[in-house]
């Protein structure tokens, strides 16, 4: 830990390695034609001085566990993280610098998880970065109340971030705030880049908040320094890491492109290269030699470059600390090896229930409750909770403690706040952890910035989301998801689950459980649905498949009805009435589009055969997306409107999702199919 | 207006009405046997202060347009909306109030825009009301600056609204507060029902913000009260409308199911029945008649409906004063009867221009810049702005002035608030005007739940939604949108249009103009596409339709190509190479698949006949959707994968949407379904 009432000395050296950093990102910009030269310019003090003398990191190892966390929230000032990393030795060569924003360099537009070089999560989208660093903070107190013994503080990292106007300004960082201020997490110490100019001008504009009385307001700890001021920066970060029941906010007043005579303090230094004469101008003007571009001065190089056997030192104290604690505390010391390492424990999904007919209908929120119960022991690495919807989304882990202020369990309180959920669920998830967050399926529009930036990452993420369809009832329109699976279905590297009785849920969670490359969106009801009989019908472990037939014909099927979730049974019922008609029909249970794409063509074309074109899609929900599967003769039954506020099984009616229609239109396609025939015979 | 100094006496009468209210929400959720009880009964003092006193409005004609708003931000206690309208003499009978959440009646669980019966604003999704209310604001103050003369205040209304903890905890009012206490909105009165209790239990589970400091951070009035202290809430909502640079919130402590003695102050009576013994308890112990269950007392029914009389006088003397006006005033007087009525000039739409090949390529966003400022002088009821990205959107409506604290103009700057933007467009929509709103179509993720809900209410909004593809570039995968085309054409009732060129960029904003009855997604490129050389294909006027045929084989073709925006191109320079070939191809513009749906059979069958089933679609987005118009033979060339930072040209031909692959994967796809007929003979 660093000293109190430390003095910092800045002299020539700190200015070079500061214009160093300011330069490589202006240079790197003008050789790309495109970019943010302005954050940089204007932050590269702050980052310096917390680089240099606070940041506790190990740059030739990116990965280990205990180093503070530097999140660059304004993700459109890349260069300024890049400089750095390169600077302090990480794995990123200045050759990917000088290849910035090209096909497949390190280096792209905006930073892109990737802690092998450093780089801790995906920013850009305003607002993200901070909200994730309060996931980090979250996640490391977890660790720390899990793990920390006296004389072993394994986890006692701080996380930094930067932040500029618009991270501010985003709903998504008041709601972190006021969670981050809540739950009294020390370990956040943010610096805020106000600048004072956004894209379309001065904050004037459209922003005149006193945002440190607002922070306050939040339960933060509040410091006002000037953004050039090398030792008030450092003065106010020690303040700000002594400060440890309070999270910290910095207020630095920056001045964009620092340096730019022409270009200084406008919004035209934001986000486009400086132009040749300017970058000149601007070479001249802070005394940095015209040529060559990405110039790195050999002391400056040098003095970064210290933190190489620093970091190193650092790490190897942490490690020797590991080892006197797994000695000491050779349980706990299995645990957090297993955590540190990604290792899940042996056995771990054996408790996964199932259920029998006595368990009878069920709702399948209900049913996801009781299998989170079931793993809840098994599974110390998963925390989770919801936006204020625990009882309705059945996601309390009983017996493990809330995650409050002053206490220490899993079920974490995220409030009203499906946003911020989301985006500290990503923070937590890069952090080691397992983060599962509830709320009703259509408040996934809430959260859809973080749903798509865990997708981009692939970060291991849960969402339990519940009350999935119409069939929530009363509460009518404004709740009921219609376009929501379909939307969620379009993201790349999401997989969205929607089980049809308790024993597929059981499957689901296992599968995103499993599922550590992307995140899992399971979408569950609100209402009861049967349990289906697994002797009757095909095995609920056809999940894992994505889809299965569920009940078929003896012979060739003329009809397949496909269906998820809680249509299912109308499947199944129509399938029983088709039958008795003497139709030949199967069921195709489609729990999960994206694992069924996942399968080879072999599975494919056994699930749903090429020669069976009558084919019937049935789900609550928009039918976008369907046709892909139900092919030229299908159909879809779906909704192409809103809900509408009656007792569910009204709406089912009036919206024709009931068994007779079902049934009656797949004997219309079959009647037209035939009529085809007959019109191109 | 209210005197000063008025004193409020509260009798028995009072507490009768209250309680009127109170177990009018009581009755009509035990009846529906599911609804929120607890708000109703913890809000209806304030509620009934501010409708007695306050509330400046004519129940026998909701759609007054000078009346003052009253928004029920927490949606769920839609009982005590209900009440009031009802008692106040709105056309909402009681037989309404005892079908609350049937099927088709006017009742349902959330309130949904309906001014026929005063509900000004579809809640439930929270935060939404409150920002709904913002817009609603700045409407006014657009109305007042441009219409109100010395002694003509003919747009002076007050935006009242009732939020909860939920409310507030949800980012959007965050961003929507803040935008609110910037623009200096004087005329808005908030009360934020304080009963500290959420649905996990009490709000120190998860919110311990000083929300009152925080309102003041953003430049707000603030007040606190007792919820049950009638005198305290009226002499403050005087003070508040006292109170005219500042917009207030006023702070009432309120207990939530007051009144219940096993219940009050608990999460339980948030979201269910109090139950048939419960009730009973209720209503003895504040002494309230047992039967017949939707007690109204006849002195308290008189006591409301003096709101008819008083409403009527208030309008008349508006009137008087719009007449007056129209008299001094001619011109002024004619605009505005237009805009409370909804009338559009004559021959407003006659100066969209048209494109010529001189003009060259040009970005859709550039032309939308373009149109958005030939049609501006004729369109007084249009405003709007971006979310911090007019320069990027080409947004500004040039010499209309900005809307600043102190400025009067149409020019709005949401600031980095994407969803405070789309929240407060619906409020702005709610009062008669047509908003716009612009961001990076990756942004429409962060208001996605208003988008929704002006969907549902049936708005007409216009989002420009530009940089709509990997045609972005080098600022790489998080702005890139994949799958935001896909999750926008999901939303029932929303139009998205994506223009192919400049000639469709003026069509399609002559539809999003046109089209009353909801909102229009205009998605723009942010990268130059080539004139469309309308004398060699089809005319641009075919986007009114949805899909059109741009450039055909002179024989039935072979194969179809479809295609929007900026990919269209891809598809003519194919169609170049496949006739070369000798193959027959036809090119189908589809801008707008919800237009195109909405043709007769005998259109689309023209369009895409059924003989033509092989069909190639190109759209750099996710192809999710596009099955259905390519059917049995097609294909999609898509993205199925998160973008990448590079040059935006070397994205293009990396992902295979080049000119050759379109052009090779057509072929593949004839011979594909040659390959078939020989198999299937």
């Amino acid at each position: 830990m660093e000293k109190k009432a430390r003095s910092y000395k800045f002299e020539t050296l700190d200015e070079m390695s500061i214009n160093t950093i300011r330069f490589l990102a202006v240079d790197a910009v003008e050789a790309a034609n495109s970019g943010h030269p302005g954050m940089p310019m204007g932050d590269a003090p702050m980052a310096y001085v917390l680089w240099k003398h606070f940041l506790r990191h190990s740059p030739s190892n990116p990965k280990w566990p205990a180093r503070d966390r530097f999140v660059l929230s304004a993700g459109h000032g890349s260069m300024l993280l890049y400089s750095l990393l390169h600077l302090a030795g990480y794995p990123l060569a200045l050759d990917e610098i000088k290849r910035f924003r090209q096909w497949g360099s390190h280096t792209p537009g905006h930073p892109e998880h990737d802690i092998k070089i450093g780089i801790e999560t995906t920013t850009g989208p305003l607002g993200q970065g901070f909200a994730n660093g309060v996931g980090m903070a979250m996640a490391s107190r977890y660790l720390a109340n899990r793990f920390n013994r006296p004389n072993y503080p394994l986890f006692d990292y701080t996380v930094y971030a930067i932040c500029s106007d618009g991270d501010i300004m985003e709903g998504v960082s008041s709601e972190a705030a006021s969670m981050a201020g809540h739950l009294l997490l020390g370990n956040i110490v943010y610096l805020y880049s106000d600048n004072k100019i956004t894209i379309e001008g001065s904050t004037d504009l459209a922003f005149s908040e006193d945002v440190g009385r607002k922070f306050e307001a939040l339960g933060w700890h509040v410091q006002h320094v000037g953004g050039n001021d090398l030792d008030a920066i450092a003065k106010a970060i020690e303040s700000a890491k002594a400060e440890t029941t309070r999270p910290s906010i910095i207020i630095a007043r920056t001045i964009i492109g620092f340096g730019s005579p022409g270009k200084q303090d406008t919004a035209e230094v934001h986000g486009a290269p400086l132009g040749k004469d300017e970058v000149k101008a601007t070479k001249e003007k802070l005394g940095w030699p015209l040529e060559p571009a990405f110039f790195i001065p050999e002391e400056v190089l040098k003095e970064f470059r210290a933190a190489l056997p620093k970091g190193e030192a650092l790490e190897k104290g942490w490690l020797d600390m590991l080892s006197g604690y797994e000695r000491e505390y050779p349980e706990e010391g299995r645990e957090v090896r297993a955590i540190v390492e990604g290792r899940r424990p042996k056995d771990w999904l054996k408790d996964i229930p199932s259920f029998t007919e006595k368990d009878g209908a069920m709702a399948t929120r209900s049913a996801s409750g009781k299998v989170l119960n079931a793993i809840a022991k098994s599974t110390p690495f998963l925390i989770g909770g919801s936006a204020d919807l625990a009882p309705s989304t059945n996601t309390i882990m009983k017996g493990m403690g809330d995650f409050l202020p002053t206490g220490v369990g899993r079920n974490l309180h995220f409030g009203v706040r499906e946003h911020a959920m989301g985006s500290c669920m990503n923070g937590i998830a890069l952090s080691g952890l397992v983060p599962y967050g509830a709320t009703f399926l259509i408040f996934s529009d809430y959260m859809k910035p973080p749903i798509r930036l865990a997708a981009l990452m692939g970060l291991q993420t849960i969402y339990v989301f519940t009350h999935d369809s119409i069939g929530l009832g009363e509460d009518g329109p404004t709740p009921q998801p219609v376009e929501q699976l379909a939307g969620l279905r379009a993201i790349p590297n999401l997989t969205v689950i929607r089980p049809a009785d308790a024993n597929e849920t059981a499957e689901a969670w296992k599968a995103a459980l499993l599922n550590e490359r992307g995140p899992t969106a399971l979408v569950l009801t609100r209402q009861n649905v049967p349990y289906i009989d697994r002797t009757r019908y095909a095995c609920a472990e056809g999940l894992s498949k994505g889809a299965y037939v569920l009940a078929d014909s003896a012979e060739k099927p003329e009809v397949i009805l496909m269906a998820t979730g809680s249509e299912v049974q109308l499947a199944l019922e129509a399938y029983d009435d088709l039958s008795r008609r003497g139709i030949k029909a199967r069921v195709v249970n489609m729990p999960s589009w994206e694992i069924f794409d996942a399968q080879d063509e072999a599975y494919w074309k056994k699930v749903l055969p090429n020669d069976v074109t009558v084919r019937l899609a049935v789900e609550a929900a928009s039918p976008m997306g369907w046709h892909k599967y139900t092919g030229p003769d299908g159909a879809v039954l779906g909704i192409e409107r809103f809900g509408a506020s009656a007792p569910y099984k009204t709406i089912f009616e009036q919206f024709g999702l009931t068994v007779e229609n079902v049934s009656a239109t797949a004997l219309a396609l079959l009647n037209r199919k035939k009529g085809l025939f007959l019109d191109s015979i």
